[in-house]
């Protein structure tokens, strides 16, 4: 069983929730409505400076929750590997500077080979940044992303398969970042979340909601409560396998992002006191 | 290794594949160009004479691999559960009528209920129909669909799930249906496709691709060669583990239906010889 959610001391907002802000405005409105929990996505730090940032984050008692994203490792293409553990490697360093003690990876898969072969190449990429992550005193944590999403985004789709991997790394660094949007229709879910847990896996909760229907591959998903996920039950999986961290609030959503985000951002308070 | 494609023998076309023909129009436009395995969605039969489309069949020596649609077994309403049971033993009375030796099942599911109470639902809705599909002398495969339509199309969303239930019903007469569209990212389904031709549940195999990106949840497949999927390949594991019935190309497409659908049945033959 889930604890009750009482307040908004494990609230986290992905910053790409509320993709119309920047980070400033961002650490200003989640502070404001009493949410310090923050996931940075990369996007807002680009052309900042990562101490101001640091301070701005430190001067509203904001806590950085993970950064988002690193990955993106598999290529046919030699080269775009190495840029992608130079990106990796970049992103290490934009995490020690922002405080964030944990990357997200969205893992990647390319189109024009296996995903056994993906698989690897995002092994061997995850091991080639592994050391830089280690002394930054960054973890890593994989992302299983949906099925749909196997053609070009990620070939690790199911919680097993980034259990799989996260155990034959065998690091305290890497881990697995457990997303309810992407894992909820599992019939495996429990015993993998379970599983990630034992082995002390267990990084990263995200939560939002699968409307029904989903009308657009990436930017359709529903707030909490919007649609069929048992968002509760799936969170009370997560803390009986011993998770104390963040419920982080990652949703896209062109429907959302239209509307004032003032008003959506109370919206999320409540969907997630009441619905998560 | 999948066995080379030589000729037409194997092929079958889903009468749903060219959307805009009719009954009539697919028996003529298919046989003419030398494709004579035809699976019948439900929809072209709706006003007809069965006897005389069974004879129209006959006349141009087509072969019926299967009939399109049963399932959508689970709701919340206990009346909406009997409705469903009620056009399942309609769906056998047609398949017996237009000879065709199997009805493929998209098994359904309720957004306002768990996916595991679905498939409960789903396993009482096929050992209700049994007796009526065996007297029939009609087969009935359960047809898992990608974990995208989990919300509210099938609870059946992997190899395994079908390969369970199809095991537990333990019947000669219920197996499963392999879509390469459905199952081609899941890391288990070679092992699984060996599973289910070990248990004679083998019963039909239908092709398509991946478009990358895919834009439409429903209507966006794409013809054999324009995606991601390693078709041969599984359809060398399906033809390992046994089966040797006919290849069934079924795609929905917004993109191929607005073309001129001669042209397209040409370009299916091409694509099947050669990227299939």
């Amino acid at each position: 069983m889930a604890s009750l959610i009482k307040d908004l001391s494990k609230l986290c907002v992905h910053t790409q929730t509320t993709k119309s802000w920047g980070i400033e405005a961002c650490v200003k409105n989640y502070s404001e409505v009493g949410i310090h929990g923050i996931t940075i996505w990369r996007n807002v730090l680009e052309n900042k400076n990562l101490t101001e940032v640091k301070a701005l984050l430190d001067d509203h008692g904001m806590e950085v929750v993970s950064l988002c994203r690193g990955g993106f490792f598999p290529s046919v293409d030699a080269s775009k590997r190495k840029s992608a553990i130079e990106d990796n490697l970049w992103a290490i360093v934009q995490a020690q500077a922002v405080g964030a003690p944990l990357i997200v990876m969205v893992c990647g898969a390319d189109v024009d080979q296996s995903l056994e072969k993906s698989r690897e190449q995002i092994a061997e990429g995850i091991i080639r940044i592994l050391p830089a992550a280690q002394s930054a005193g960054v973890k890593l944590a994989i992302e299983p992303l949906h099925p749909m999403y196997a053609g070009d985004r990620s070939a690790i789709n199911t919680l097993k398969q980034a259990n799989d991997m996260a155990e034959m790394i065998n690091s305290e660094w890497v881990g697995v970042a457990v997303d309810v949007y992407h894992l909820w229709w599992d019939g495996t879910l429990k015993s993998e979340i379970k599983r990630c847990g034992d082995q002390n896996h267990l990084f990263a909760f995200h939560v939002c909601d699968w409307n029904v229907p989903t009308t657009d591959f990436l930017n359709d998903r529903g707030l909490m409560g919007d649609g069929c996920i048992n968002i509760p039950e799936i969170r009370g999986w997560v803390e009986d396998a011993g998770f104390n961290g963040f419920n982080e609030v990652e949703i896209f959503s062109d429907k959302y992002w239209s509307t004032d985000q003032y008003t959506y951002l109370e919206k999320i308070k409540q969907a997630y006191i009441t619905k998560t």
